[in-house]
């Protein structure tokens, strides 16, 4: 779903968040400013207006908070002598990848300055024989894919925007493929993170790729889901998979949402391999039938992906065509070309611009949430009537796999009683998760606008934890203050 | 490889660790011991010598150090409620499942009150549509799979020894499956924690069991594989897997230890999802062929496990024949039925038995490290030299999909001049694994006996951070103090 908010504007204003009382820190001297030039060169520093614009808002409606200066670091000892600098002065540190987040990760909600990654873009070292690679912060996951094309190797994790691999491991992210590849947790094997006051730290030790450790205390998973509170990565050594031979894809409509959810668990407990299981609600479809003209029902329906060998594909389809049909599944169409497929994905992807096609002129915004798998068609269930209740209009996509998924809501953005009542069920919405033993998100993170929910999630111990393990890594409370908790 | 100590006596000293220098509290108080048995009730608390004599030493050679008292926690609160009783008295803490890990975890080398948990023993909860199941830290590996026939679930972590799976999340363990399923670490979805002070945390929230998560610091990470040194596991929330349709296993013998692992990679590489893959060298061949009468072939050679439907196994061993092939293998032998299986598999547990008929009178000492798939054959061949240098008499086995693998080094425990050697051999070995970019256990642990390959390994900063989330959560130092750090 976060692959649909690529091309989210970002709001000016979006008056329901708490934190916009915090009161901004001073502008940075211009000696401090020299001094950032003395470290990267004049040209990588920048604190032009529309400079700060662009780096304080992600794609989130979270409403625009600029740094006081950006920052282009070329390497990561120019990155840990910044942060040095940064922090003994007193300055917020905020790291920016592609600005793809979906919670307002990089807002600056005390000023400081913004570390922009992207010119650390080179992948340092591919081992294909053990699976694994190093990324820099500004390598995306396309060019990483594009990078290892030919060696029979990629890289699943897909939120859908073309985000930072660094990025990714920072905020959680996971997306379509992690029913069967896991989420970027699963996929992270080493981590170089550059601490507030400038300390460099490989979380598995420096060079080391191994596929698995019993040694120590897990720092790497400490610092994956952070969301920039802790430190800044610098690279990341990423797990990758085999290439799949052969794909073939599907959509699948059901009766009901419980029919939908039913043939998911069926399918995950006869072991089929499903490499994607996307749920799209009937209002999402109609949208996606109407934008990108799909031959399709307008009902519940399940997006499926399958890798493998030509044989065993054979085998996942008809396995899969007998749980679906046993279910009530109609309308069951295969994709077999790759264009077909494409054109499916597509159709998916283009979920964000079909549902804003729904209400020309308004905003969206998405948020997510992620329950145990038995309890999606309930919480799908309320949540529709809480959607028609809220007089909201939205629609639901998800990863229904994983019992992930997301609400795009449509709004507008001058309307202050309709934003009103889209905080209100968004919050319902988080909290009815919660009380299904769910999260209140599954990975779009928790930046400026889940902290409440999280305090809620994870209890007072939970989150006292949480506080001490900030304090402890941070003590001056600098690493991209304001987020998570 | 853990399951082949299952049976190993405990020396009753073993002169070459360096901790033994330091010196033990005193003695509980009478009050102290009637505090204690306030808690839990008389029955329940022992210091009787020999209780603590068996409560003093894991299946390791470390020396037995025994607690002061051993307590049986019925339930949570009791743990709680003499957690802080223990900490606010500055007594130390060791939790102890069923004792059965390899590097001195559960040695009390300060004294203290050994929390033995096995009482503890129920299913709190299974949720077989949503794959996860919640278990106290006394149910082990076989007993929920036990409770778990017929309901089409297994849980696949396998050590080898029947460990309590709350032990198995304290330590990192993993196992033979690992490579298809995952360690312990990739099948943990909440703690029960009883922090020090006898605060509960629930790592992801009371009661929460969702499949992935982006809220917050990943508490649950932090607590698997901290070996008892920052908590007590009560309670853990597990993943589990649909049991496999079909099983079917192989062997296969190879001209050289490159040639198995390389066909190791191409299985890998070819995305045949092997459950199992195994490697014995020469000697654990010969070894394994006299104990268990194995009609095999004396050569570095692969055991092979596969899970899938009838067809899909068809596939994967043909494409397995075709890659070992290729690799120039010889005397393959496939194991279709479940006698001759378990027939195979009983030789491959067995393999610790077999390497101890080596050298009867002997001890086996067992050590574990992991690399990079590709600088296996590597390792492989300098410990192999090494071995033959140090005049040991020394196996090699384990778990190749992993990079990970053990020796077993049988030695006479009378002989200090051997023991030296064994200590050197050990250290060289770790020492080894990190050069090639891994780490001195895959799957052991740190425990007493390496903490200072850990330090080695993961450098000054990330040793720095890991003393600080110590203090950070276990301030007066006292939970399973002198392990891991």
């Amino acid at each position: 779903m976060a692959s649909l908010l690529r091309a989210t504007a970002t709001w000016g204003h979006f008056p329901w968040r708490g934190y916009c009382s915090r009161i901004k820190q001073g502008k940075l001297g211009e000696d401090f400013v020299q001094a950032l030039r003395a470290v990267v060169g004049s040209p990588h520093v920048s604190t032009a207006a529309a400079v700060l614009q662009q780096h304080g808002h992600d794609e989130s409606m979270h409403r625009c908070q600029p740094p006081d200066a950006v920052v282009w670091p070329q390497n990561v000892e120019q990155v840990s002598r910044l942060a040095a600098l940064c922090y003994g002065h007193g300055v917020p540190i905020i790291p920016f990848g592609t600005g793809t987040g979906l919670e307002g990760g990089v807002c600056a909600v005390q000023g400081g300055v913004c570390f922009n990654l992207t010119h650390m873009d080179r992948i340092l070292a591919l081992n294909p024989e053990d699976f694994s690679v190093v990324v820099e912060p500004g390598v995306t996951r396309k060019a990483l894919n594009t990078h290892l094309r030919g060696t029979g190797l990629w890289f699943p994790v897909d939120p859908g925007a073309d985000a930072s691999l660094c990025g990714m491991a920072a905020t959680g992210a996971s997306g379509t493929n992690a029913v069967r590849y896991g989420t970027i947790r699963d996929n992270v094997l080493n981590l170089e993170v550059v601490l507030p006051g400038g300390q460099l730290l490989h979380t598995a030790g420096r060079g080391r790729h191994y596929r698995k450790s019993a040694a120590g205390y897990n720092l790497t998973g400490l610092f994956v889901g952070s969301e920039g509170t802790l430190g800044l990565i610098t690279a990341a050594t990423l797990r990758l998979h085999p290439a799949p031979e052969a794909t073939v894809a599907a959509t699948c409509a059901f009766p009901s949402v419980q029919a939908a959810v039913d043939s998911t668990v069926h399918i995950l407990q006869a072991a089929v391999p499903v490499a994607r299981i996307e749920f799209l609600d009937e209002v999402m479809m109609d949208a996606c039938i109407r934008y990108s003209k799909l031959d399709c029902s307008v009902a519940p329906t399940l997006f499926l992906e399958f890798h493998g060998s030509q044989q065993a594909l054979v085998e996942q389809v008809q396995r899969t065509e007998e749980i679906t049909q046993a279910n009530g599944a109609f309308h069951f169409s295969w994709a077999k070309e790759a264009e077909e497929r494409s054109q499916l994905w597509a159709a998916r992807h283009n979920a964000w611009y079909a549902a804003l096609a729904l209400r020309p002129g308004c905003k969206g915004y998405a948020t997510d949430v992620c329950v145990p798998i038995s309890r999606l068609p309930e919480i799908l269930v309320q949540t529709k009537e809480d959607l028609k209740a809220s007089g909201l209009t939205g629609t639901i996509v998800g990863h229904v796999g994983d019992g992930n998924f997301h609400c795009i809501l449509l709004v507008d953005p001058e309307d202050t009683e309709e934003l009103g009542r889209l905080e209100a069920f968004a919050c319902q919405l988080g909290r009815r998760a919660l009380a299904l033993h769910g999260t209140c998100t599954g990975e779009h993170g928790i930046g400026l606008g889940k902290r409440q929910l999280l305090q809620e999630e994870v209890g007072a111990v939970g989150i006292e934890t949480m506080r001490q393990l900030k304090a402890m890594l941070d003590p001056r409370g600098l690493m991209n203050p304001g987020k998570v908790l």
